[in-house]
C-alpha cells in the first residue's frame, strides 16, 4: 500500500476542489459574512504565505486569541500549511495565565480579535517570542497601541500570494496544533496535536454512528475555536464541505437561536450552560428549531431534566459527548445500540444521561484498586484512554510523568461502566470546578486564600448552579485574631487581582472549621455538604 | 499524540467487547447460521491458534478459497490477528491461475469451501508452499482426497484455545490481505493490503457522506468475499457492529430477494448483473424490500435505466461506486451535493450515472495528453488516483513498473470530470474505439442500448475498419419475451437520436449472452473474437 501522510492542509485543499461554492456564514465584530470554501482556501493560501513572510518557520507556532469566525478558520489551516502549528489560546484565562502561555509555547505570531485588544495591550511587554501582532478586524485603520510591531490581518492577507502551495511533505506525526489547558494546581499544560491526530479525529466525526458530518449539513460550533479545536467540528465540516455557522464574539443565547433558525443549522455543539440558556431563549422567543438534528453537549453532564426537555419536548436528538483537551477532544459518545430503540423512556434518559460508548479509533479501560472494573455500572475506577488522537504527554511540562501509566491517559476522572459499554463519569480524582464549560483550580484559589494574613485555612468546594452548573465557593477559617475583623468583601478584594473574574468564588464562608480525613486531607465531600447547609439557611 | 498502530485486530475486538449480542447470518452449504459477534470473536481466537499451530508465521499466508459465510469472516481477521496474511482467491478463475496464484503468495495453508473440493483435488498435487489443507465443512466426516494433510475447519476450533491474544505489536504498515487481480494478458497480478489501508479504508465506509456503515445496519455483501475485500464491507461492518447477512455458497436471485425481505436488509452491494438479476426476481415475486436504504453498485458502470428503475419505480437508493483490487476498493462515489436535490429526475440520474466524487482521504486526478484535463465533463484522460488503500506495486511482479506514474496508480480507466468533480468512466485504455481519429465511448453506446426496454445487456466493442481504422459494433442479450421480436433497425433507431451519426454502431447483433469475467464484468477481449465470427459469417 501507498502510505501517504495524513495532513491538516488536505482536509482544506478537499473543499476548495469539491465543494467551492459551499459556504463558511461568519460573525465577526461588525457583520455576518459569507464566504465560499473557495475565497476561504484563496485567504488561507495568502495567510500562509503572510505567515511565512513573518518569519513564520516550520515548526513554529502561530498563536490566536479569537472567537469563532472565518478568520479563526483560516488560522486553523494556515499555519499547519506551512509546517507550523496553530496555537489557540483561551481568551477567558487571567492574564498571567495567557501571557504564560505565550511565552511557554514561544508563539511567533499573535493573531487576536479587536475585542481582546486590552488583554494582549496588557500583556504585550511581556511576551518574549512574539515577532508580530495581527488583528483581526473589520476596520480600515488600525488602532493605537503602545506595542509593535502590530499589522492589520486583512492587509497582510491583500500582500499574501493567493496561489500558494501548501507543504506537501509533512511528516504526519509532526504537530499542527496546540492547546494549553488548567491544571489542578500552577500553569496551565500545553497539548500538542499531530497532523496524523487531527485528520483520524474528522474521520471519526464523519461517520454515521459518532456526528456524521456530512457535506448536508449547516454545523455551528458554538463551543469556542480557542478550546480544543471547537471539538474539531472545524476541521471535519471542512473535509466533507458541510456549511459552517461560525456565531463570533460576545454571542448570547438570543443570537444562537437566532442563527440555528435562520440558517438551518443542522448540528451544533456546546457545553450544558449553553443548551440552558437557548432553553429559556427558546421557551420565551419564537424559534424554528425544526432544522436541528443534533445537538452535542460535552465539557461536563448534562443535567438529566435537560436532556428529557430537548429530547421530549422539543423533539431535538441531544448526545452526551465526552473528552478533554488531552483527547482532541472526541472520546465518548452516547448512542443507542438498534435494540434498545424500544426501551421506556426513562430506561432510553437512563442512557442518555450517560457519557457514552467509546468512539471507533480509541481503546478506553476503567481501572479501580484491584485492576479493570467489571462492566455492572457500579464498580468505579479511573478512566483511561489510548489511541491516535489522545495526547501523550504535556509539552515541557514535567507534570507529563504523573499523567501516564504504561502508555494510558490518566484522565483523572472516575467512572462506571455498564454491561453495554457505556462509560459514566461519577467524580473526580482532582477537586477541580466546572463553571460553564471552563475548568476552575479549587487548589489555585485555595493557595490565593490562605495567602491573606488573616487566613488559617482555606478549601474551596464546588456548588450547583443552575446556569453555570458548578461555581465555587471559599470556606475560609480566620485566625483568631481576626475573628470577627475580616469581611468577605476583604479577601474577595484581596485575591480578585490574580484571577480571571469568573474565576471568583461567589461566596466567602467562615467556619470554625474545615472537616478532615485521617491524613489531614480536606474531606471536601463533607464540606460541600456544610456549605449547601449554610447557604441554604442564607 | 500518542502513535498507536491502525491494526485489523483492533477491528474484532470492538466488535466483541461492545457488540458481543450482534448477530452475522450466515449460509453454508447445508443451513443458515446464526452467530454472535462474541462467537465469531472466540472462533476466530481458536482459528489463530490453530494456524499457529499448523506452522503459520509472523508475515506467512493463508489462503482462502471460499463464498461469503461467517468462517471465511473468521479468517479475514484470524491471520493479520496473528501478523499473518489473509489470502482471498478467486474461485471463479481458471485452475491454472488458481495454481499460479497459491504458488505466486506461497500459502502455507489453504482453507477452501466443501463444494470447491474438486478444484482443489485437481491442483493440489501443484501446490508447493502448502502445508496444510482445511476444509471448511459442515460435515462430521472428511470426504476421501488424494492430498494431505486435510484437516476440517471445525475440529481445528475444537482444538484452539479460545481466549488466544492477538498480536499487539504489529507495524500498520505491515500486510494483513492479499488478492490477486485478472491482467489483460498474462497471469494475474497480486495486491497487498496493508494493515493501516484497511483501518483507513474501514473508517472512510463509515463516513455518513459514503456508505455510513452503521450498527443499526443490517449489510448483505453479495460481491464475493474471495475478491477485494467484498468491498471492505466485512471489515466496516464488523467494526461498528452492524449485523451481517453472508449469502453463502451458490446463490442466486431468488436467494437475495428472499434474505433482503427475511433479514431486513439494510445495505447491500455486488456488480449489476447482480441488480439486474434481483429486478427480474422482484418483477416477478412478491417481496418486501422496505427496509433498504442503500444499493451498492460497482465492478462496472450500471445503465441507467436500471438506476432508474430502483431509484424512481422502487424508491430504493441506488449508489454507484467506482473502485479496483489495488484501490481496496472504495475510491468513488456517487452522491448528490445538498444544492442538487432540487434537480429534474433526468438531471439527477445524469449524476447517479457517473462514478462519483473521490471519497474522503484520497487523491485523484485525471491526465489527457496536455496535463490535467479541464473539469468541463467533457475532456478525456486517464484516472489517477493516491493514498492510503492505493496499492503501490504488484507483489514481486514487473509489470509494477507500467502500473504507477510519479507515486499514481495509473487505472486504466479513461474519464471525464465534471465542473462538479463527478468522475464518470468512458472506457478502458484498452477499450476506446477510435474511428477516424476521433474517440466514441462504448460505455455511452452501451447504456443507450440498456435503455431499450426489450434489452437485457449490452456491449459495445470495436471492429478493425479499413476507412476508420475500427467502428463499434453492439451485442445485445434481449429479454426472454422479446427473443425474436425486435429487429436490428429498431435499436439502431433508438439510440439514434442521442449520439452523432458516426457514433452509431455500424452492426447490432443479438446474442444469447455477453461472455463475461470472473467478476461480472464483460470479456471485451472474448467478445471481439465473437463478434468478427459472427461477421464473417454475414
Amino acid at each position: 500500500m501507498m502510505n501517504v501522510p495524513l495532513t491538516v492542509q488536505s482536509l482544506l485543499e478537499r473543499a476548495e476542489r469539491f465543494f467551492p461554492k459551499k459556504e463558511v456564514i461568519s460573525r465577526t465584530h461588525t457583520k455576518v459574512q459569507r464566504l465560499t470554501y473557495r475565497e476561504i482556501g484563496e485567504r488561507t493560501r495568502r495567510l500562509a504565505a503572510a505567515l511565512t513572510d513573518l518569519g513564520v518557520k516550520r515548526g513554529g507556532r502561530v498563536g490566536t486569541l479569537a472567537w469563532n469566525h472565518h478568520r479563526h478558520l483560516e488560522a486553523y489551516f494556515a499555519a499547519p500549511g506551512i509546517g507550523a502549528i496553530n496555537h489557540t489560546i483561551n481568551i477567558r484565562l487571567s492574564k498571567e495565565h495567557i501571557s504564560y502561555i505565550i511565552n511557554h509555547a514561544e508563539d511567533d505570531v499573535l493573531l487576536f480579535d479587536e475585542d481582546l485588544l486590552p488583554i494582549v495591550s496588557e500583556i504585550a511587554h511581556e511576551l518574549i517570542s512574539v515577532k508580530a501582532f495581527v488583528i483581526m478586524t473589520d476596520q480600515e485603520t488600525l488602532p493605537e497601541v503602545d506595542f509593535s510591531p502590530l499589522y492589520s490581518y486583512e492587509e497582510l492577507l491583500k500582500a499574501g500570494t493567493p496561489d500558494t502551495q501548501f507543504l506537501q511533505d509533512i511528516d504526519e506525526n509532526e504537530t499542527a496544533g496546540m492547546c494549553y489547558t488548567s491544571a489542578t494546581t500552577g500553569n496551565p499544560k500545553g497539548v500538542q496535536y499531530s497532523h496524523r491526530g487531527l485528520v483520524l479525529h474528522s474521520f471519526a466525526l464523519g461517520l454515521a454512528d459518532t456526528v456524521g458530518v456530512s457535506e448536508s449539513d449547516v454545523i455551528m460550533p458554538v463551543v469556542p475555536m480557542f478550546h480544543v479545536n471547537a471539538w474539531g467540528l472545524p476541521f471535519a465540516a471542512t473535509w466533507f464541505g458541510a456549511t459552517q455557522v461560525l456565531p463570533g464574539p460576545q454571542f448570547n443565547s438570543k443570537l444562537i437561536a437566532e442563527f440555528i433558525d435562520e440558517y438551518r443549522v443542522t448540528k451544533t455543539a456546546g457545553v450544558p450552560t449553553i443548551w440552558l440558556g437557548l432553553l429559556q431563549e427558546l421557551e420565551a422567543g419564537n424559534y424554528d428549531t425544526s432544522s436541528l438534528v443534533t445537538i452535542l453537549c460535552g465539557g461536563s453532564a448534562a443535567p438529566r431534566s435537560l436532556i428529557k426537555t430537548y429530547e421530549y419536548t422539543y423533539k431535538i436528538p441531544f448526545r452526551h459527548l465526552y473528552g478533554m483537551t488531552e483527547t482532541t477532544p472526541l472520546a465518548l459518545l452516547s448512542n443507542l445500540k438498534s435494540y434498545q430503540t424500544g426501551l421506556s423512556e426513562e430506561e432510553i434518559l437512563d442512557i442518555r444521561s450517560k457519557q457514552g460508548i467509546i468512539v471507533p479509533g480509541l481503546e478506553m479501560k476503567i481501572v479501580g484498586s484491584e485492576g479493570d472494573v467489571e462492566w455492572n455500572g457500579r464498580d468505579m475506577g479511573e478512566l483511561m484512554l489510548k489511541g491516535n488522537w489522545i495526547t501523550d504527554s504535556y509539552y515541557k511540562d514535567e507534570r507529563t510523568n504523573d499523567a501516564f501509566k504504561e502508555g494510558w491517559l490518566l484522565t483523572g476522572d472516575i467512572a462506571t461502566i455498564d454491561e453495554e459499554g457505556n462509560v459514566k463519569l461519577v467524580d473526580r480524582t482532582k477537586d477541580l470546578i466546572k463553571s460553564g464549560g471552563e475548568w476552575i483550580s479549587s487548589v489555585d484559589l485555595e493557595n490565593a486564600l490562605m495567602a491573606h494574613e488573616a487566613v488559617f485555612e482555606a478549601s474551596v468546594v464546588a456548588v450547583p448552579h443552575a446556569q453555570w452548573q458548578e461555581r465555587p465557593v471559599g470556606c475560609v477559617v480566620l485566625k483568631p485574631e481576626y475573628k470577627g475583623k475580616v469581611t468577605e468583601e476583604e479577601i474577595k478584594a484581596f485575591i480578585a487581582p490574580q484571577f480571571a473574574k469568573w474565576w471568583l468564588p461567589d461566596h466567602i464562608l467562615f467556619l470554625d472549621e474545615i472537616p478532615k480525613t485521617s491524613v489531614g486531607k480536606f474531606l471536601k465531600l463533607k464540606l460541600r455538604d456544610i456549605v449547601q447547609e449554610q447557604l441554604m439557611k442564607g
